[in-house]
């Protein structure tokens, strides 16, 4: 039962169909995670251990996490760029085997910071499908000016090659930061031309946009709705975004319908 | 007993009368929370349940919460978008009732984003003092423009109106973000001439300057004193805020009084 | 046993000669830093309590922190404010007692703060060594006025002149936002002559360079390499670091040798 319950405004519930949230999550001690997830791990659909940050911890910490996220059905996955760096160390098939063997059921596919063919990146995804992972993949590069190198057309042709290859859900990068990349300005603006385009010729249901920062995640939920799947929600950020959906924040209040 | 006491300046002690500092809490987990307070609740007088964070948390953590920042003597209270939502819905008295019900003993009245009357608001102001809650009510819109409206005259009329109508302290609205709102410029600067000309006609102790980032406190500190009543705090900077005050870090030592 | 060994490139172990992580604790909690420790405390090398915080918190607490640390073989060790305003209050020796009573081994010697001269300074270095305290002293005063005035020829001066007075090392100021101070320019930018300047004429393994923020970590790692010794790390960036250190982030993937 929640506080106030009578000025609750709906929202998808769990397990969601859209309207979802991902995580970043970029090193947090186990306990300080669980003691965050009693409280507003209802709100938090996927959750990603960041890049490669879980390859210099504990394996033992991590399934302990692992377990604890599933336990709040959140589904914990993999940071694209530790996909990335075993494609570098040509260990993509030791990659998939500790992937499940540790308990992930979620991989994230990218290239954001290495040069695969696209044929490669999909050809991964495919495999990946088999392999019975729900896959995440990402569309853009962690560099500014190689992301600003990929025309709209381009974007909007590999966001569906890779749905048509096996993608469970695109992601459209934007980083931690969220400035100078992707759809997003110098200022972290949405540049609106853009995403209109994009919006046009991609099925939106199936993508996440990256959205870190708070005038980020108002501008979406105010053009797309409250159900708008959202990525790299800081921990510190999850019941705050919770509200902007709901309306029940300043910036939302009486403009979600 | 404190480390190194001999180098520790005075400063008021609880229950306060000045040098109060307000918290903003946008989510935290319990057991996170509980171990922030015990080294750093000492320095708190009033706890914010951010705007309408509340409303989506389980309701017996959030007695656990609102019972957990009481043992350590401070006062936890409800953001004032909460009692603005409840407004919007036709909930007040429901609003009165469970905030009575789950232990807040005091709350705010704002009318940062809804279009309420001033009498409307002075009169929702005497009803919670008359059903005994401690009030704090806020001066200022959410939205920059529509706060920008807002003049000097009118601000402090408000204040006074509100004072008179019960309000036991009066926030400064200056949002988590404390820029471009209320009496800070795009950068965050307090515009000093409108500061003086509020201080010249209010009385300040009854007023809590929103102070987020660290520049705005060290300002209000050096202006005003150490027993400066501050708001808006992050979590993060409890601590830091009490030495700032004491003149315990860089930019106020040798400067307090 | 690390998540995906096969992918993590070698770095210094404990107790490391090089490569060193300083991080800056503004008061977390003892549980919380217990969490935080328990995943990444193997990452960090020295703990900074900082500046004055710790003669506002309980002396039991800090025992119990300063143990805490120390459980993971890392070197807890006082800010330099804390040393000044003993310095200020004519309680250097009281300061150097209780620290040793509390615990600490090591301390900070700077003058950011205070006008002591330079052999004051070298004097109090070679005290505390004399004292058995492994010493870090800092050069850079905090307000950007007083730091802009310090030549590099005098910051190269008193790097060498506190190295020879007994500092095992020596800290370059930022502060904890790293703009606008030594060798950073307003945006945080390093200054990329005084940085040269600097490391032609000191010991490099000798210095701590703080670098609060992720472009300033990402700079000195890809120009000094992976075993450079950073500090002022928040506690949310401690992972973050490692993963640059190691080139499992998007900003040093493939760049580190």
């Amino acid at each position: 039962m929640k506080c106030f319950e009578f000025l609750l405004p709906s929202r998808e519930k769990k397990p969601r169909k859209k309207g979802f949230t991902m995580v970043l999550d970029k090193g947090l001690g186990l306990k300080t995670a669980k003691s965050l997830m009693e409280i507003s791990g209802e709100y938090i659909d996927f959750l990603k251990f960041g890049w490669g940050t879980i390859i210099v911890h504990d394996k033992e910490i991590i399934k302990r996490k692992i377990e604890m996220y599933k336990s709040f059905e959140i589904t914990p996955y993999t940071g694209g760029t530790l996909f990335e760096i075993a494609y570098i160390n040509n260990k993509v098939p030791e990659f998939f085997k500790e992937s499940k063997e540790i308990g992930f059921e979620a991989i994230e596919i990218s290239d954001g910071s290495t040069d695969m063919t696209k044929n490669e990146k999909l050809n991964f995804i495919s495999e990946a499908k088999e392999k019975g992972f729900y896959v995440l993949s990402e569309v853009g590069k962690k560099d500014p000016e190689a992301d600003a190198s990929i025309t709209m057309e381009k974007r909007i042709e590999l966001v569906n090659a890779e749905l048509k290859a096996g993608s469970d859900m695109v992601i459209i990068e934007a980083r931690e930061g969220g400035k100078n990349i992707g759809i997003y300005d110098e200022k972290g603006n949405a540049k609106e031309e853009e995403v209109d385009y994009l919006l046009r010729h991609v099925p939106k249901e199936k993508i996440i946009w990256e959205a870190p920062n708070k005038d980020q995640q108002v501008y979406f939920i105010l053009k797309l709705g409250k159900e708008t799947n959202l990525g790299n929600i800081s921990t510190d950020d999850i019941t705050s975004l919770e509200t902007i959906r709901r309306g029940l924040r300043g910036d939302t209040i009486n403009k979600i319908k």
